[in-house]
């Protein structure tokens, strides 16, 4: 039985207490590091992105900014306006500039959307990322559609256009890959929904996850991106956070409609994204960046699939499919997503995401990320451990005689 | 007479517009480098920054930022969340967490207060800063109170008063120092003033140059921000890119009723500033840097005010009396301030704000920001040759053969 001690257990209540601060969303490993710094999070598996390319983007930040001195004039000067940016990334996106709009990570993006195009009702697919329907402003509906657990939290295609079609909302939001379950809807599925439902004002596609979504062994991106033109009612939000690994930065863009662009910038979003951000979106831009990207995205996905077939072999655990950079387990042996997050915190200094404040999601689960290979070993081990599958002491050898994994 | 060759016509007509992309702001220094990399920005005096606050950021970013290499996790990493931050600062503005927002930059907040809680009319005293009137929403009453010319744009506090009276609007603003007239309130008129209107939902006081106003030649801060608990109407709002010179980074704070910010955090501002604003709120509130900082501060106040004074002596300048780190200059002999300013920008690589599109201004106006003290003694000969005071070649000496002033 996977139990707490009494000091592991004063510790989870402390971490849930910092929890219960953060509102829905985990607290910031800067809020832990000082409110607990008796806790080390050696892996954090909680965080959704690719760490070959934070280490890509962060050796040209430290050729390109650092060794050159650039970085002050980042820091100290104002950073360009949102257009400025929008003809930097439209070569690369393949998408005019009028119809891009650069956010201050994909969470400013979709409040300004909710804020401003969702006046009536809007359908939100649950478990999902909880601002979809906390952001949306008093005396809008908002109708949850629970995803099926039986179903592996798919969409059903069939049934949901006849949902949209009964409660006719103005806004609708599809994550895909979706967060947290990890669904999937098929390039060819989303052409069909947009050509059903182009009576609704505004489709939401977040697409934050679609870098490690693949349709075959070419692992070629399928994003809705280039449909903006065809379906104007469609808007595609892009966190830059899960590929590649930059949350600190804040940076994210969106394509819709030019009228929506126009209105938004007409009304505010003046130097909305930092200097950091303009320059990663303008090493984004690049050629080379974009070629050594590519090799660091398919080393991840490829990664991550055998990571998620080891977790699925380990009793005890369910593991929800997916086409996302994490997985969506399920408890199975009787042990609480609470202990289990707690213990692999506390004990292993792994950070996975305790599902059990999702809405949707009823039972025990948590979500976990693919790290890099030698951190998903460890993870797998420590998980065997906390499960009493293999005995204790393996992964505390892995850390002090491992590799040297974690920087 | 100042004349502009047709090279330089032809370059200031290309630096026009890209103003123009740029709205009523001036485009950023990486937009121009990008647009007209013939042109060489030396001193930028159209930034209003104190540039000897940001060696002092910079110098305490590399040390504990870039030497310990822990900037990779503030650029990783997902930013603490605006009530994290708030308690962070708190201490060091002697003001309750509750009652603080922390904001991407200014202009954010400017968005979120006009955006949330102006729903019928806005009295905005011109010239100013324009969001203050461009982001209100539709079917909000703007009333522009056009500041007086022959008093120095400076605030009549009785009309004032009158005004408001006679309007009842539900938000009226105050810049102080007021941009870019650069004129000032003193403590004791806006305590009056608030204490007349009690009824006004929302008084915005802007207070992003505050640091550089002072009421004695103690040069303490006098700003209104404890006041919020008396006057529950009152909205402080503060940039940290004056003061610091670090507008890449995006860091500004508003201090307000705490029920506001719950109305604000409950529908968005999830992760709204990055890591390095985080960084840089932690630096913010250490004792060792605010005594740094202090003396920085004083250090710039008394070489703005002998550069202002300097200016004064100008024949053919009408210098408007300052309270901030810039002030208002009137073409009195004939020049346009776009010749002035084109002249000043495409030979000597001197930047200032041409006023000519700002509305509440009419005549010959531009904005200069106090530089360095090297900066500032090129600047004043500069002008000197372009309105022919002096005989030319004086200031490319200096550039020559001058201190290394400009890193």
């Amino acid at each position: 039985m996977l139990i707490l001690t009494d000091e592991e257990k004063a510790i989870a209540n402390a971490i849930q207490q910092l929890s219960n601060q953060a509102g829905s969303h985990s607290p910031s490993i800067f809020a832990i590091a000082e409110e607990l710094p008796q806790l080390e999070i050696k892996i954090d598996a909680c965080f959704l992105s690719n760490p070959y390319a934070t280490d890509l983007v962060l050796d040209d930040f430290t050729k390109q900014l650092i060794h050159t001195n650039k970085i002050k004039k980042v820091l100290e000067y104002y950073p360009s306006q949102n257009q400025v940016i929008a003809n930097v990334l439209s070569p690369c996106l393949n998408v005019p500039a009028k119809n891009i709009f650069i956010g201050n990570g994909a969470t400013e993006i979709i409040q300004a959307v909710i804020h401003n195009f969702t006046t009536r009702k809007i359908i939100v697919n649950i478990p999902t990322f909880s601002p979809y329907y906390e952001f949306v402003k008093k005396g809008v509906k908002v109708v949850l559609n629970e995803l099926n657990k039986d179903e592996h939290f798919e969409i059903n295609i069939e049934n949901y256009i006849q949902l949209v079609e009964k409660e006719k909302p103005d806004t609708i939001v599809l994550i895909n890959p979706n967060n947290p379950s990890a669904g999937y809807i098929t390039l060819a599925d989303i052409k069909f929904l947009l050509n059903q439902l182009r009576r609704v004002d505004n489709i939401i596609i977040d697409e934050s996850f679609i870098h490690f979504a693949y349709e075959d062994e070419e692992y070629e991106i399928k994003s809705a991106i280039t449909m903006t033109e065809e379906f104007r009612n469609l808007i595609i939000v892009k966190s830059m956070t899960k590929d590649f690994g930059i949350a600190g930065i804040r940076a994210g863009y969106a394509v819709m409609d030019e009228e929506k662009i126009r209105h938004l910038l007409r009304y505010g979003y003046l130097w909305n994204v930092s200097g950091l951000a303009e320059y990663f979106f303008r090493l984004y831009a690049q050629d080379e960046f974009q070629s050594e990207y590519e090799k660091a995205r398919i080393r991840y996905i490829q990664e991550a699939k055998h990571f998620f077939s080891e977790l699925s072999a380990i009793e005890g655990l369910k593991v929800y499919p997916s086409m996302a950079n994490f997985v969506l387990v399920e408890l199975t042996n009787g042990a609480t997503s609470y202990d289990f997050v707690s213990k692999l915190l506390i004990k292993y200094g792994i950070y996975f995401r305790d599902g059990s404040d999702k809405i949707g999601l009823d039972g025990e689960f948590a979500r976990i990320a693919s790290r890099t290979k030698d951190e998903n070993e460890i993870i797998l081990d420590a998980i065997k451990e906390v499960l009493q599958i293999v005995p204790e002491q393996l992964v505390m050898k892995k850390y002090l005689y491992g590799k040297q994994f974690y920087a």
